[in-house]
């Protein structure tokens, strides 16, 4: 398209009825979307799930190197992985949008079209939400909700001894595709004549720049019969969460350094910005993987699972939370979030 | 208090926990509130609406003259708002905010305060949220959840020929309140020792920065028997919103100019603006007040309500939407919305 209309040409309303026509309905408990003062859910016997995720232009993200549909996408995921971290279905969401006066209808479009299709992707509902104008920089607020039965819900506290701990993926990936952006930004302001070098960092560039949420392993889980004692997504780095299961369940926990899966194109990265890829994996944030615990009883069921791998145990809260190495050395681990301020 | 505390000192986590502290559970619905990756909810047999709205600095809010208390107590009361506009109990809500490097954790603190006063007061549960850093002003991002039986529900379509159209409260003050702000702050910049002349605006100046829901209204209108046949909040207006019921309700409306409720306080300031009271009662927005339709067999129920007016009456579709005078004049209204772009 070469033509751009501007947001004041279609105002608020008809920028509502725009992103309205394109919502589709999918869940049962969806018993009335946007168009009225609140949505209408019906959960019946199963309990709700809310979660809800602030993502700021220039503190969560650059429109130089992320685009509209990406982050919309992202919006949602991040917010369907709280949901899957609960063992639920993510059923609904809201969406609250701020745009500058530099948008254009067809901005808006692209960003509400990467919304759509994580829509689709997750089978979740736009049931509402909020379209307005900002001062400054693009701002997407989501709130998700989701369901499931009572006795089917995983919180961050039922880790038990000698329960084993899982990761979901590879970790590292999104925080090292991070670093390339950042370099590839730096480089196009110095030369913008420049091409970006992308062609062999394209995995670990999609993970940072549209990570998904991993309800393909909670389905498969449920499929195995397996519920993990407690679970939590990776938004803040592997050490960090670990954290919080232990000290939600009060118990220790060994993690294994050689078990830690990281995918080739992260470690080659960290190696090139002579990063230790360790530290990468346990203290990079954004990889939205999952991290959880399961009795020992499904160790054959995960042993070789394709997305799933053992990196540990779960041990008596004195021994407190570390890293093991092949050579039997333990190292004390320290919760490094990813601090906003 | 004359020390003051940087974010950083206490980081995220810190403030959160802080957050956390002050956080009272009071529905039964809610089983588990923040401190998970999701809050639990169980609303059994009923219907649960969900609303979610948006207020930015610069665009919503102005800090100059917004205390911060003020304001995360209107965070909450608009989004309570549209649950009451459903007819529903608001029970829970999360809340996302985003603040600048030049908050302090006190400021942080007060805005919570604000936010917690509110839940005390529409008895709501925190459940959930973000709190991250912004690049540029302070954002709040809400989403209220309620609950209803579902034949208690009122959506904006249910408006029916001959219902009585009622308001509560009175209208324009809020939007006549902006304006001694704007004006305050004006002579503010052009003279910083001069004092705001606000003795006399009281009522309108709290109207603007601290609105309530109208909970005691659908509370009172429940202990009376009366469900409404169709309702919608006035953020945008009262023209505008009438728009909305009678489009999707299918019916042409008739208000009596005469019959519009209005504070002195506000009439008098429009005149000193050089303004048309008229103009601020049908367009002004954000008197958080309720339109609905009742039955005509409502009237002498409702015609002596301290909070409610009967302003109108619903008529055929074919009729359009009008303002009547007393004279018998009949002018064709106009939805005139507020525009955020």
């Amino acid at each position: 398209m070469s033509e751009y209309t501007p947001l004041s040409a279609v105002g608020e309303f008809g920028l509502i009825r725009k992103i309205k026509e394109k919502i589709e309905l999918r869940n049962e408990s969806t018993i009335t979307g946007i168009g009225d003062d609140a949505a209408v859910l019906e959960p019946k016997e199963k309990q709700v799930v809310v979660s809800s995720d602030m993502l700021l232009e220039g503190v969560h993200f650059d429109l130089t190197f992320c685009p509209l549909k990406h982050l919309g996408y992202k919006a949602v995921a991040v917010n369907v992985s709280d949901i899957a971290a609960m063992n639920a279905k993510p059923t609904q969401i809201t969406v609250n949008i701020a745009v500058g006066a530099r948008f254009t209808v067809e901005a808006v479009e692209e960003l509400y079209e990467g919304i759509r299709l994580a829509c689709e992707s997750y089978k979740v509902d736009l049931v509402g939400g909020d379209t307005t104008s900002s001062a400054a920089g693009l701002v997407i607020s989501v709130t998700a909700l989701g369901e499931a039965a009572p006795d089917q819900l995983v919180y961050r506290n039922g880790a038990k001894l000698n329960d084993l701990v899982c990761v979901t993926g590879d970790l590292g990936a999104a925080y090292m595709g991070l670093q390339i952006l950042e370099r590839e930004k730096q480089a196009f302001i110095a030369n913008p004549d420049m091409q970006p070098e992308l062609e062999d960092k394209q995995y670990i560039v999609g993970r940072q720049l549209r990570p998904e949420a991993r309800m393909d392993v909670i389905y498969d889980l449920k499929e195995r019969g397996i519920k993990p004692t407690s679970m939590i997504d990776i938004s803040d780095g592997l050490a960090s969460e670990l954290f919080h299961i232990c000290s939600q369940s009060k118990v220790g926990a060994t993690v294994f350094k050689d078990n830690l899966p990281a995918d080739p194109q992260m470690l080659e990265t960290a190696v090139e910005f002579n990063m230790d890829p360790l530290t990468c994996i346990m203290n990079g944030g954004e990889d939205y993987e999952l991290l959880f615990t399961v009795p020992l009883s499904a160790y054959d069921e995960l042993k070789n699972h394709p997305d799933i791998t053992i990196i540990g145990k779960i041990t008596e809260e004195s021994e407190g939370v570390n890293l093991a190495t092949k050579t039997g050395q333990v190292f004390p681990l320290k919760a490094q979030g990813w601090s906003h301020f």
